[in-house]
């Protein structure tokens, strides 16, 4: 996703230090392995109240990291990819909440995951880190809340794959939320999205620098297949119309084709600026498996394919949003979700936002999304300060 | 497009022996380079009429050939892609027609391309060939008529970058056909449709066999970024439904997910085994070269973007045909053309197929576009018969 699309020069949450939780019991993953230890790696905004009732986690979706808001301690130009929405006076407001957002397990920006010590070996993992699913996102998450003391979250949230864990966080902990923010997201991926992934995956395998994924140990990295990847995952962040007023058939400088490979179209130019910026910032082993735990993923697979059953369990109260130019979980997947937690008589508000932006706009500030959101989130606030310590 | 996928194991039309034109007059490029010579590798089916008015001109797709129909000469089990349109009692009957199918300038089935032979240097033109546009390959089928003593055909008939052929034949030379038959096109590609033709072509030039082009030269293939290139041109093929209804989440060979890169889901293998047939028929600066002939295409940029003015010239009556679940050239951009034929005042029928096949609906039996195509032909076919020689 556009995580610098529309971040701002500055962040009244000043300069945020990143810490790390280390974990010395052993996590079985869903896939039977097991990490005898780990960490993750996690800012917080604002304080944990007295009765510890105000925490709110957010979820990272795909390339996301920790850092949702403030300036980063080692970048202070750049801004957390939700600092629009996460800060004091802000929607999610750091004067009320104690806001927690960790890196994934399996990412690459701190936590545990293939470009981090294997601590068994001393070498980096790569390639033999194991493969993680949503699940295992949230049992990671599920041990720092009880390392941070938190029983129960005021709320979840996440978009895209942040949604997911959302919704897993509601199905596996049920009483250790109170609300489940759910934004752009899908019950589970669909034949074209795997398609996407696999295209995205094939791209980075067939590399030659890919080196089975021991591209660290042959000093090699997999840079063509990354940014090959990234652009096709680009184009299905973007709406087709978002794309047409943007880019059109615009022409890159120039008033005349020129007929040649270089860039002719400006669409063509943003996209190689994309593909470009994406390698120098994310590890190839990681976007493959960040792609398959987006793939897995599907909580209905344990009740017959039957959504209704497998959120029968959740308890929290549900925002769900989706955007009406998002093709790659489109609106209709989220209807699906507030379906199955209506039959189930849950508390579930429903948001269908008009923004052009395609998938992205859960990341961007798209003025209905934000009302939605912040009035939710209020409501969120007032529960919050009842609760007695 | 899956050109293979509905093929009949025989054909009525025999084995069929394609032919080869030379072209010994220069050729002006709409680039502003000149083809010195060049050869067009062509099939006919049926028999010229006394009059010289029952010829159809078949115009082929971005990996299309000139084999349309009956049975490859050098491999009888290959039936041509359009074979079950094509033939003696089909659709564009060949006891009525005489209908002819070159192979594209710039293609790498025959006519002259880079795989050919560059007469200035006794070497494989390989990416030295110059930049083609669909004005171009009209160009060259221009002469391949003049050649056959074709002043007029009874149609030309072609789907997606053959509809473009289509329109720019009407546009061109409107006094030499009767009937222009537009499946499955638009007028010019969206930003979206140029961006996935960029990321093809990205993965292609990236690939480290690619050596500029001159793979050939150095005994190498870029199959990786063919490979990638064509799996995701064909998730643009075919529907979301139809992915959905054909792979939905199914398992490959398996009952439970097993966590590895190899195949897990049903959808991944059916792409890998596409991306594997391509690279073994199709040549890398090739599919460069005709990715670019789509992106280039705009006939309205002559007529500041004025549509119904670059189809002002048009003559011909006119058969458009979409199909309802195509979001590579989606319902909307046929009726663009046809009201521009409208607008005109021009003879158009305009048929909205609904098909559940996407853009590969072009190539495949859906009763509704079978039977409004044969109905729209045998107006043609009569039409034919009453001109005198």
């Amino acid at each position: 996703m556009t995580q610098s699309a529309q971040q701002p020069l500055s962040s009244t949450l000043g300069i945020v230090t990143p810490q790390t939780a280390r974990f010395s019991k052993p996590l079985k993953l869903e896939s039977g392995d097991v990490l005898d230890s780990y960490e993750l790696v996690y800012e917080t905004y604002g304080e944990l109240n007295a009765a510890r009732s105000n925490g709110i986690l957010l979820c990272h979706a795909l390339t996301g990291d920790h850092h949702a808001a403030g300036l980063h301690s080692d970048d202070p130009k750049t801004a957390g990819w939700w600092d629009q929405i996460v800060g004091p006076g802000k929607p999610i407001d750091t004067n009320k909440f104690f806001v927690v957002s960790p890196n994934n397990l399996g990412g690459c920006s701190g936590s545990a995951g293939p470009t981090s010590i294997n601590p068994q070996t001393g070498k980096v993992y790569g390639p033999d880190f194991p493969f993680v699913t949503v699940n295992d996102f949230v049992e990671s998450q599920r041990r720092l809340a009880d390392t941070l003391e938190i029983s129960q979250w005021a709320a979840v949230i996440g978009g895209s794959l942040g949604g997911m864990q959302v919704l897993e966080w509601s199905i596996t902990h049920p009483e250790r939320l109170r609300h489940a923010i759910v934004i752009a997201a899908a019950a589970k991926l669909s034949a074209q999205n795997i398609a996407f992934n696999e295209v995205a995956r094939q791209a980075i395998r067939t590399d030659p620098d890919y080196c089975d994924g021991r591209y660290f140990e042959q000093d090699k990295v997999p840079h063509r297949g990354l940014r090959v990847a990234r652009m096709v995952g680009h184009i299905t962040y973007l709406s087709d119309d978002k794309m047409a007023s943007k880019f059109g058939r615009n022409l890159r400088d120039k008033t005349q084709l020129d007929y040649r490979f270089d860039t002719e179209f400006e669409v063509e130019s943003y996209l190689r600026y994309q593909g470009d910026q994406f390698i120098n910032r994310f590890d190839a082993n990681t976007y493959l498996l960040m792609t398959k735990a987006l793939d897995y993923f599907d909580p209905a697979a344990k009740t017959n394919d039957d959504l209704n059953q497998a959120l029968a369990v959740a308890k929290a109260k549900f925002l769900v949003i989706s955007f009406s130019s998002d093709w790659r979980f489109p609106v209709e997947r989220s209807r699906e979700i507030v379906r199955a937690l209506q039959n189930n008589s849950l508390d579930v508000s429903y948001a269908e936002i008009e923004s052009p932006h395609g998938h992205d706009s859960f990341l961007l500030d798209v003025p209905d999304y934000v009302r939605v959101l912040s009035a939710y989130i209020d409501r969120v606030a007032s529960e919050a300060e009842t609760i007695s310590p």
